[in-house]
């Protein structure tokens, strides 16, 4: 069994696997969830980390550090991506220098022709996503367009590729297609550049992912070690991936009905939603008795991820459980929520439309 | 045998055999010698081509057309990278639109760590044979540094690994490693990029490379008509590689005795003709009684690539030949020749130093 293979953790991995886990990749259980108020922190969406201490420890004693995170997306963003954004925000607030990398030539070479048939889309799509991110409240500043970076980010994408063997690519990846390579060599830059000169400098950086990303995070920190440069090893937290609104289904664009996108009408959320799986009960009888299942439940989830209100949260958790709301009534608070949300978003991403534009484009 | 193996032409390749070349790889004969007077083409130093006659119409129909050629040196130029310079020059003058690019990178990338241990290594390296190209005559607007290229020469490269299989690439290179595959990527863009809006825009190119570089030629070629820009199909003519000073050697500036460096002192040209293996007989008298072997001569063949004069290159053939001359006068003849030649290049060279420093580190 490779360590692919091991590590998949799209949603299937249980709880009880994780020492495991730890124990044979030396990952360490995330207990830092004081470090901030935020209910991302609080409602412990974090699992794991690698190195995380070098980041509390820059946080507590402010000193200088870095975050880098960013999305290599071949459609419009969904919710799923906004919770890298929400981490992004609080990093950000908990004093980060801070970096979002628009990846549109890693989506281009990650995605089959049928998804992102050219550079042309990837760009179409980079200014989409660009606009949420905007209106997301990420600064202008803080996000980098990889087809526009500098020469020496390349440069240093090339140079990680002497740094791989054929075998520990194939060991990491499976296999060793061109394009995969390539985008795997822009994904090594996006981390490790935010320490050279043309950006931070040496620093610790902290990159948020999901535990079925390890296999990049392993490969990264052992090229920051053998890469000719004087960088800190990155350090890395993993993060529960919100799952699809359809029974065990990963959140994903390209099959829309599993996500909320951020540019979906409030039309499309209510069908979605109304159509989303749920922990409720064979008859409305059998749930007003013995209460529904909100640890299953999709909306649930939906809420626990997104919606700050704890207050809100736990009544709806509450009344769920005890069988006084129904999966009708809880939809429709989730609808509310989701269209105030989205109203609101849909204004300001429109705003940015020229903006994006011209931080895509470079005109 | 792979197709790698049958092309593998550094001297030992046979002239009989080429026309089974030609017709197994598509190749032709080169035939249009009479495009320029230049003693590179009179003497026949081009042997092949791929859709030279684009390039032909273009120089009689004084239509656009670009030449790329470049250098990825582990260390100083040597004689036998003069010649592509003298081709480079010549196409010039025959109306090219020219890019000659220095191969930073590349050169990281493609030699061991023990011959290019960091960028750092190749800018130096980058600087030497830049001051060479100045000093050669090559106009500064014509030289571009790899390391300092634009975004969309990059995103050029990245865009070509999507554009390879893992199948063919071991079909053209013979394995996968990825330090190899990110140099051929670079390469791929070297040649493709001067089409771009960025440089040029498309028209007919040139490149003029060894027999045993046809894979590259070939891939480069397969790419261009798959990848997502207008290009026209890159045209390609093959030269006579100069054989080192050493009995059947290739001329490699990291082995010094088997080539004269354009950086070297006139006590090391000095050394290294005498040394030089020759058409010479075992003594003197049999020399000067059956006459010398200027076909195997390294010696003469320095002459024939590099000495323009047709008069004393017929001279030295025919005094040669009938044992009137002997080796050690043919070699102080040589010796002279270089001394003239170096002396005035060393100073231009020297000239061009700042300049160099400034087109490789920006600065």
């Amino acid at each position: 069994m490779s360590e692919k293979n091991i590590i998949d953790a799209w949603g299937d991995l249980d709880i009880t696997d994780y020492d495991h886990l730890f124990k044979q990749f030396g990952m360490k259980k995330f207990e830092d969830l004081d470090i901030s108020n935020h209910h991302i922190f609080k409602r412990k969406l974090i699992i794991a980390h690698r190195d995380f201490d070098r980041i509390k420890d820059s946080i507590v004693n402010k000193k200088r550090f870095a975050q880098i995170t960013g999305i290599a997306s071949s459609g419009q963003m969904h919710f799923g991506h906004k919770l890298d954004v929400d981490f992004f925000m609080e990093f950000k607030k908990l004093g980060a220098l801070s970096k979002f990398i628009v990846a549109d030539i890693d989506a281009y070479l990650s995605r089959p022709d049928s998804k992102v048939p050219d550079m042309k889309k990837a760009k179409e799509v980079a200014v989409e996503n660009v606009m949420d991110l905007l209106a997301l409240g990420i600064s202008k500043d803080d996000i980098f367009v990889q087809s526009r970076m500098c020469p020496e980010y390349f440069q240093l994408s090339f140079e990680c590729s002497k740094k791989i063997t054929e075998n520990q690519f194939k060991g990491i990846y499976g296999h060793i297609n061109p394009g995969k390579l390539g985008a795997v060599l822009l994904q090594l830059s996006d981390i490790l550049f935010v320490q050279s000169d043309q950006v931070f400098g040496k620093c610790p950086t902290i990159t948020g992912i999901g535990l079925e990303q390890d296999p990049h995070a392993r490969a990264v920190r052992n090229v920051s070690k053998m890469i000719n440069y004087d960088f800190t090893v990155p350090s890395f937290f993993y993060f529960t991936h919100q799952a699809g609104l359809k029974e065990g289904k990963k959140m994903s664009a390209s099959t829309p009905d599993t996500a909320i996108l951020l540019s979906d009408s409030d039309k499309d959320v209510k069908k979605k939603i109304n159509r989303a799986f749920t922990g409720g009960r064979e008859t409305a009888e059998e749930q007003r008795e013995i209460g529904g299942n909100s640890a299953v439940c999709k909306v649930y989830e939906m809420q626990k991820f997104h919606n700050p209100s704890d207050a809100e949260l736990s009544e709806i958790d509450a009344k769920c459980k005890s069988g006084e709301m129904l999966c009708g009534e809880c939809k429709k608070k989730c609808i509310d929520y989701l269209h105030g949300f989205l109203g609101e978003h849909r204004t300001k991403r429109e705003s940015f439309k020229s903006d994006a534009e011209k931080m895509v484009y470079g005109k």
